[in-house]
């Protein structure tokens, strides 16, 4: 049994956290902190959990975490790396769902969070942990930086396009489309029903965090630098992201082949048959990206522009459901273990 | 007062336009025909009308529109084709919200509507109510072809790149998103509740049949033929279109004026500031298209790409609101008349 | 022109009045204020308001509401009692959208919204302005106190079983649902849209702050106290009230006719015929209170429950359009000046 | 393992029941018939089972569930009475998702059912299937009745309180609000998004077939015939039921004990603290049904109503969840077996 303890339990990635790891053979989850809930129980605050998790949150000291097999953090961007370095100490390996350690490049990093890095050096070490592309390092790491949800998304639609050097990577475009929960649980004035029910909007046109981390991992595919255009769109779901990412041809290929390929051995990457349209739905609360590759016709230009529909369920393959995978790697269990949920449709 | 009737008046385009022409000062309706419903009083059917129409629907016989300045059709693509001769003769007007007279090229009409058009020398006399292209001739005309939601919402915000000539032709790409309304009032399966909630999908990526009517106008616009890829989404809203559209600049210029300029008179065109993110909700049951032009940040390719946002309701601008203005225009009277709703929100 | 003020312009309750008043051909809207938002742009808060209001909100000092024959306060609960009287003694009349003036036992209200009341001696002097009950004292009214959205839809539902004393005074059941704008535009977790959608629940079950208001208007129809309980519930939707009201029959009568004699003159209650079920948005948007009355079968007992059905906008009729409804009492205007929007359906 | 066939699982109560046996690890899934669907893989019609379910429907003959141990019928009202005794006769146990077999009385079922009934002799075999109250003659039953969802939601409220002979058995009601899945998988104009969506509506409410279903649960546990008003309403959910149900009190007690004691050892059954009120979120997707009971003040006739608050999915506990209940028992194992779902939040 893996002893873990989760850090900042009171959000959406923590609760659903809360909810894979309720139901993974394998855990035992020894504690969950929240400066701001210390003493309620957990299925107060969230009765789905009634008589399913028996915690109640606890401060978060160093005490309430001691003998961890692992962490997860699931706070704010910035709490992690301040205290990575004293758990990692204490012979804890770490999966932190937040920001703190997915950039390489600290400069970056520090123009898109407005902060200074607190622990530069775990950032070196960390594995960044996308399963499809560092199963490897990551079975090895202490410190796993799990991704973003849309960098998740859009990354594994476009990887084997990049991978097999067949598009024009100055020219990357991810339109992107998130359920409300990807913005967390926090009580910001558009996230309310009233605002975002019955709505559609593009946010952060100018530039959204995810926009380096995606273009990060695309440039690693790629092994040059990319261009890419990033827009996100707010759409009245609870669940749910749909990146359309259109890629212009520069070498002709079978893509459909080329995906169900690169995918072949993967458990929780499905490319659907051609001519499919993956919904989000189809993986809600289930750990698995959905791909569609298409080629629409065009009037002029030759038809040379591909289309890649990807969807995952932000909180799941977006968010908890990747860092139990990384755990299950991390500590050598089948990487489905405790996954095997099926999407809950209607 | 304009007399006028609507044929077909039971879907959504149908209640829509009731809606409208029960506010409108200048109009009376005379007739509503439903070959299904005749003899339903259309309050029975709609009781959001109770105490504001009093007509029932009565049988489409010539009978029931003589005498009427204009008719309406909401019909179903491949009605209005086979009656508006007839009327035409009789003296009447016409505006047809459906797909019949929209566009030129009539082999693909027939190769998108898949039938054979019944009516190709109306086609030519056609006017395509598009109020900011065609407004003079609309004004004269004698049968106006309303156009498509989506349709209108990708010209009105490519309209001025490709005026002016700056974006490339071949590799315009239009992402958009449709609220479940814009499918009509039809009973399929994935238009119900429990499929299209809480759900987001990509449909018609092949080929959907905005697409010729998308690519005429704007060919019509640069002066050439265009490429354009199209992919529309169903998204779970009632009403609202957001079109996302994408175009490499190939002449510098001021975006945010040339669009200011470009929609400076027209009364249901609003360019936002710039930075802005118009939602669908900003424009719910108001005949307003909302604009906003951006310039996203690239890593490499220097930036090039234009975003523009465009929002409408798809019935109102989209459809029933534009054809009232169609209908001011082709009768002299002040083009706001009668349209001057507000948005509803939240 | 009458010359009107908003105070707390910045809520749904404010937002809607705007719109109305915006296509209100008799008001000339002269100040918005916000202490909070003081400078910026009504239509840059509410983009929905572009080209429609031109007003900035303004300090909320007596200044800016100078000159004004009628003041709307749409401020939280307990603002209007500090306010009312300077603008009444500078002339204005007041209309009060909050509750301050709603319940003239003041225990009660003290007891309920938990403060002191700042200003007994106007709460004598107030008339409830639930049009349908109050309307000669309403013409004639210096301060409107306008009526609360759930007791708007029950009071309308039970007011003729109620003064034709045909049912049980002491049981009276309301089972009231309502979307979440009538929470206001506020931040609380629960009214986020990932926790409210696709989710409902009842609410404040031991205790509604509205039961005191309902009470008060119930006792007066009946002419003696009554009981009620009363039971809220959160439905997702962003606009509408649906109030199913249950009550022991003690004296057979004809009760469809009933309410047909009742709400014969009212332009804005509309009862429904025998056997409707009216739906929330066959009011969207309009000032318009649906009702349907039934006598459903029981095993035994001998069917003697009715249920009332009643439908508002909790905005419109349960807000702002009563607001202005009110007003144009007030001010000699004809009762449905400004109020004929139609429904917004779908 | 049990091997198990379903017939008619092309609606949502044969993918629900797919998503949970997929799960189970005690079921080999045999068979799943549809007339119309013979040939498709379950998969294509139902994208989230891929690479779950391998199987493809089959046409609906007897070779088809050969060797099958139970046969669910997921079907609409009418089939299951046709093929029952065939099946029985084969050696199979039935569990009937329909309403063939839960109404005792045969002429009220045909009263409401609108057919005579095909199979007399099964009704007066079969048990009816709501686990906390037959449990024992489950675990023997050949052919099990499974309760619908309104009833479920209503009886689990109710039976404490009528055990326990503490109030007015003739003028229950129970106030339902359903999600609109509770509906089927069927493409009704008013199920529609663009209909449902945004909207709220009671339906029904001079009669709905679950009226018969709960009138006879609730005698015999009255052990006498009751008075039911029972009024449905259509809420813009995907999933879930929300009764909230109204007794008279004739007898003091503590109710909070009298159900916390009734449902003390009930797996699926989650009485909550005093004061609470369920959502029904907390359940989404988990076969559990959570009840609150609440005692609200009245101004007179002392306080003497009870409300409870049920909350359940109406696809898990309310249909497929409840079978695999049934299955379990019936089976001998482990009640909860392949049932521990934890609830989809958010």
């Amino acid at each position: 049994m893996i002893k873990a303890g989760i850090v900042g339990g009171t959000g959406y990635t923590g609760v659903e956290l809360l909810r894979l790891l309720a139901q993974h053979p394998q855990v035992e989850l020894r504690a969950i902190t929240s400066r701001k809930e210390a003493g309620t129980a957990v299925s107060a605050m969230f009765p789905s959990l009634r008589g399913r998790v028996d915690l109640a949150f606890t401060e978060p000291t160093r005490d309430a975490l001691r003998g961890c097999d692992l962490v997860f953090f699931a706070t704010p961007n910035g709490v992690a790396m301040g205290e990575a370095r004293a758990l990692l100490d204490s012979g804890a390996r770490l999966i932190d769902l937040s920001a703190d350690f997915r950039i390489q490049d600290l400069a970056e990093w520090e123009r898109f969070y407005k902060t200074k890095h607190a622990a530069p050096e775990l950032v070196r070490d960390a594995v960044y942990g996308l399963c499809e592309v560092n199963r490897e390092r990551i079975r090895g790491a202490r410190l796993v930086a799990n991704p973003g949800c849309y960098p998740t998304a859009v990354q594994l639609g476009l990887l084997p396009l990049l991978e097999a050097g067949v598009v024009d990577l100055d020219h990357l475009i991810a339109d992107a489309k998130s359920g409300v929960s990807g913005a967390g649980r926090k009580t910001e004035l558009n996230l309310m029903f009233s605002e975002a029910s019955d709505n559609f909007m593009a946010y952060n046109v100018p530039g959204h965090r995810h926009w380096p981390e995606i273009r990060q991992g695309l440039a690693r595919a790629a092994g040059r630098e990319v261009g890419l255009v990033f827009v996100p769109h707010l759409t009245p779901l609870i669940r749910g992201i749909h990146a359309t990412l259109y890629a212009r041809i520069t070498k002709e290929a079978d893509f459909q082949k080329l995906f169900e390929k690169r995918y072949a051995s993967e458990p929780f990457v499905d490319v659907m048959p051609a001519g499919s349209h993956p919904d989000t739905r189809s993986v809600r609360a289930a750990n698995v990206c959905r791909l569609a590759v298409h080629r629409p016709p065009q009037c002029t230009g030759g038809g040379d522009t591909l289309v890649v529909l990807s969807v995952i369920d932000n909180l799941v393959k977006g968010a908890a459901g990747q860092a139990v995978q990384n755990m299950n790697l991390m500590f050598g269990l089948p990487e489905t273990t405790g996954l095997e949920q099926v999407a809950v449709v209607p």
